[in-house]
């Protein structure tokens, strides 16, 4: 019997890097109706396997039973929250952290829970933020470049470690019986709907963005073989499987999945998904030329265009990589809430976020001298150069730490605007920026980015983003709308212009821009190459190998 | 009855800014034998007069008969702490800050001692840190180098806005009536004197470097009135008066000074003089190529030439500026200690100098990855250009306070380095480094400066340098040695070679140097002008007068 559409309701997963969110949300509205979060028992392994084990520098791992857990204990408790009759539930959604790995037999069953393979690192999930894989990333890299490889600039030229190719080139360099006995090696995002559905299908988005699909192919054999020879079958052995549209039904709930979650038995299960990506769907904003800014401790830019351009130091472009039918664009600011915290935690206890905010709130733009480059985590884009660093000019002996605040955060809207610049210089047009995310709280930070780009500024009408999209997509995958274009429009809510720029403040913000540019260019594109030359010494006299960032950080 | 030289002794007293220092010396070996100090009453008088006259902003004034008071108070005081028969001194030598001025009547009584004067700001002592005549040095500045007046290079193209002409201008145009009373406007240097040997000698030192005058010449009458037409008579009514070479006797103690002060009556007295210039006689170091420097909240060098060179962005170069006979040249650090101490005074409590230390001791040159300009107030040599500002640059997640310390420790050696580079590019060779000042006691901070400058570092032997200086001075004022270089040589203390160089790190401080060499000269002169737009932008929105520094510092 159908349910009846004014009750109808969906469940979205959204996986985060320390826990998994469930959000009931209404069809007919998109209405949040309760939610529950549950901590993964695991957290993050960095420093040992569960058995004591211990694990290398810039490790990252997880236990992939800790995401099976969130559909037994969040899903339930967010049903219990939300009051909602279960049998009132017509599909679910998941999205996941990504590039995340996981190495699974032909069944998906995880390598790590075999009990031969319990106590090999290389058998567990390689989270998003394992960054052990950077040689291989570096050799993928100059290889990439040496053979002008066609896809390489599909990624602003640069393939990152945390990504499909270099975690796997690192697993069978560095296990080679843990890589002979991975018959999958599957994104968490597919993973956790292969749990639900019993099927394996892979994602349209972490296949283009994280495994290198371009106009449906991956890397050739003979790539692969001159990275490694026994890595040329890779990709037909390990990673090849048929690709599964955003917002389309993966398959159906199983009876193991439904005893576990609570939820009918044969509901839908949409295609698996990132974070970021689904967050455009929540806030509306899956038309052409609608940038979403997802900020927290980084920021990634996503935005659909109705063709493919190669635009200037992305993070990738990819066909349906957000929504099926368009292309979507990815770019990132690889440090922004890292930095603001960052600096008040080398500040000691006198300082925090919101006395910081206060003062920096009275000052008028300009008035404190400085300017900054937001480089502290390197430059994802649109430089895609890991090697560079922070830079901050202007200070005296008067100079307050509220002031360096300030000049970090219109740093970080500097850079963002050199996003929106080169989008719109490449023929990609940005018609309008919408926030999201964890620094949507700071008002400060807000009225600096609208006043640094320019543009009224749009902020998603939702603080469980993520959650709220990937609920989208199941109501798309269960046919209560046509597409997520529609279910979006229906479901996501957002608060358009929330933010306007002071036309004064713009007009200051444009003088300074301009220096900031001339300091982008000079320090980012070679004309001065001192941050490279400060790694350099750096490493010799450490000792840190070469393409690691020496000083330890992500 | 002359003195047993065995027995025989000085006094030399140090006008610093707060406080002054008496100390007494035996005349044949320099040992110091008892020394005290005397705060002034009313300090540095920056709000308003001792009546509540309010002040304006930038102003510093003090009350002359402090100074007099140190005399009836601190000198007492070291011969009873020295435990000498007041019957063994042969001569008293003095130092003060500079450019420090006393507006007086023709006798010397300072125009603020008069009743009807007493509630006029101009009646008072304008400190050397006084910097409310900025507009003026700014006019004069502007003029010098339309009309290419010939001392304006001897200055490094710049006359300070706390020097003579600038100050004198000021009282000029703000309030007439007491430039008229003024009917002689004296270094403080040269008042002290005065008020011990009742007699006006104006010395070598403060008329060149800071009264313009320049192979017996001081600016024509037309130039100043070019300035203000009032100004024409300026140095012939004011200014002018007999120079006294330094070390040379200005006269003998009146009896008067005598019972202010314990010492006897007609003895010695030598020829006014500054803290830093006395610190080379202290240092034995006044032979051509010994370069001292005077490390404090700012540094100072002087050094000692056969001849007169134009050395790019000096202080200044003054024949017999530090000794009689040779040419003596001056450069300076606007920031150096105050560069640490902003840095700290922001941390909060967690942080200290010594921990800061203790914790940037422990690294490697080139470990933290950084590289730091040492302009955060301004920069006096060889840019000479107070508009420049500070540059931090190569920070990341991972950079800690004790890095920036490090950093910012190295960038004020780079600039060091850079001053004694151009004093070798002129043909003025410096052949010795001596150290002298406060930051002496900061061991990383002197090896830092012995590896970045590539030089063993001497250190002076005592600290109490200055006092020593002007003791020194007293002895050769005395006759006990034919001049002050020979009273020098036996009573100066130096540590030789101190410090030696580590190749290795000289060796990677070369290649950091570079760098800073590059930052140096895109940032100061003239490539990018970033910084002095900064001060626009700001001067602009805060309503700040052009040509002060917008952030209030000095």
């Amino acid at each position: 019997m159908p349910v009846d559409p004014s009750v109808a309701c969906v469940v979205g997963v959204d996986y985060g890097t320390l826990s998994g969110r469930a959000v009931v949300v209404r069809v007919s509205d998109g209405a949040e109706l309760g939610s529950a979060v549950h901590d993964y028992r695991h957290a993050v392994l960095t420093e040992a396997l569960p058995d004591g084990t211990p694990l290398g520098h810039d490790w990252a791992l997880q236990v992939p039973s800790d995401y099976v857990d969130v559909l037994k204990t969040a899903v339930p408790a967010a049903l219990t929250a939300a009051g909602v009759d279960p049998a009132h539930v017509i599909g679910v959604g998941t999205d996941f952290t990504a590039c995340t790995m996981v190495p699974t037999r032909a069944d998906g069953t995880p390598l790590c829970e075999l009990d031969e393979w319990a106590s090999r690192p290389h058998a567990y999930v390689k989270l998003w933020k394992h960054h052990a894989a950077q040689a291989q990333a570096d050799r993928i890299n100059e290889l990439a470049a040496k053979r002008g490889e066609s896809w390489l600039p599909r990624y602003g030229g640069l393939i990152s470690s945390e990504w499909e190719f270099a975690k796997g080139l690192q697993l069978l360099e560095e296990d080679p019986q843990a890589y002979a006995a991975t018959e999958r090696w599957v994104e968490a995002a597919d993973w956790i709907v292969w749990q639900l559905t019993g099927s394996y299908v892979r994602n349209a988005c972490t296949a283009g963005y994280k495994g290198i699909r371009q106009e449906g192919h991956y890397p050739t054999p003979e790539f692969l073989a001159e990275l490694n020879p026994r890595f040329r079958d890779f990709v037909a052995e390990k990673l090849e499987q048929p690709i599964g549209q955003l917002g389309d039904s993966a398959g159906t709930l199983t009876a193991e999945a439904a005893s576990w979650t609570g939820l009918p038995e044969g509901i839908a299960v949409a295609v698996g998904n990132v974070d970021a990506h689904v967050t455009s769907a929540a806030a509306k904003a899956l038309e052409p030329g609608q940038l979403v800014a997802i900020m927290g401790t980084s920021t990634c830019h996503v935005m659909n265009g109705d063709e493919v351009r190669e635009v200037p130091g992305m993070c990738g472009v990819v066909d349906g990589g957000i929504v099926a039918g368009l292309w979507g664009y990815e770019a990132g600011q690889s440090g922004v809430g890292d930095i603001f915290g960052h600096y008040v935690a080398n500040l000691g206890e006198a300082y925090t976020h919101e006395s910081l905010t206060a003062q920096a709130a009275r000052q008028k733009p300009g008035q404190h001298g400085l300017l900054a480059l937001d480089w502290h985590n390197g430059n994802r884009s649109v430089l895609v150069d890991h090697e560079l660093s922070g830079l901050l000019i202007g200070e005296t002996l008067a100079t307050r730490p509220a002031d360096v605040y300030r000049a970090l955060i219109e740093a970080t809207a500097f850079g963002t605007r050199k996003i929106v610049e080169t989008f719109n210089e490449a023929g990609v047009p940005v018609r309008e920026f919408i926030a999201a995310g964890g620094l949507l709280k700071n008002e400060l930070l807000m009225q600096i980015y609208a006043d640094v780009l320019n543009m009224p500024l749009s902020v998603i009408g939702s603080d469980q983003g993520p959650a709220l999209g990937s609920a989208i997509h199941a109501a798309a995958a269960a046919g209560a709308y046509p597409s997520v274009r529609e279910a979006a429009a229906a479901m996501g809510r957002v608060s358009a212009g929330a933010y306007r720029p002071d036309p004064e403040a713009a007009a200051i913000y444009d003088e300074l821009y301009a220096e900031y540019s001339v300091l982008h260019d000079y320090f980012g594109r070679g004309d001065n190459r001192v941050m490279r030359k400060l790694r350099t010494v750096q490493r010799r006299v450490t000792g840190a190998t070469a393409g690691s960032r020496p000083d330890g950080a992500a």
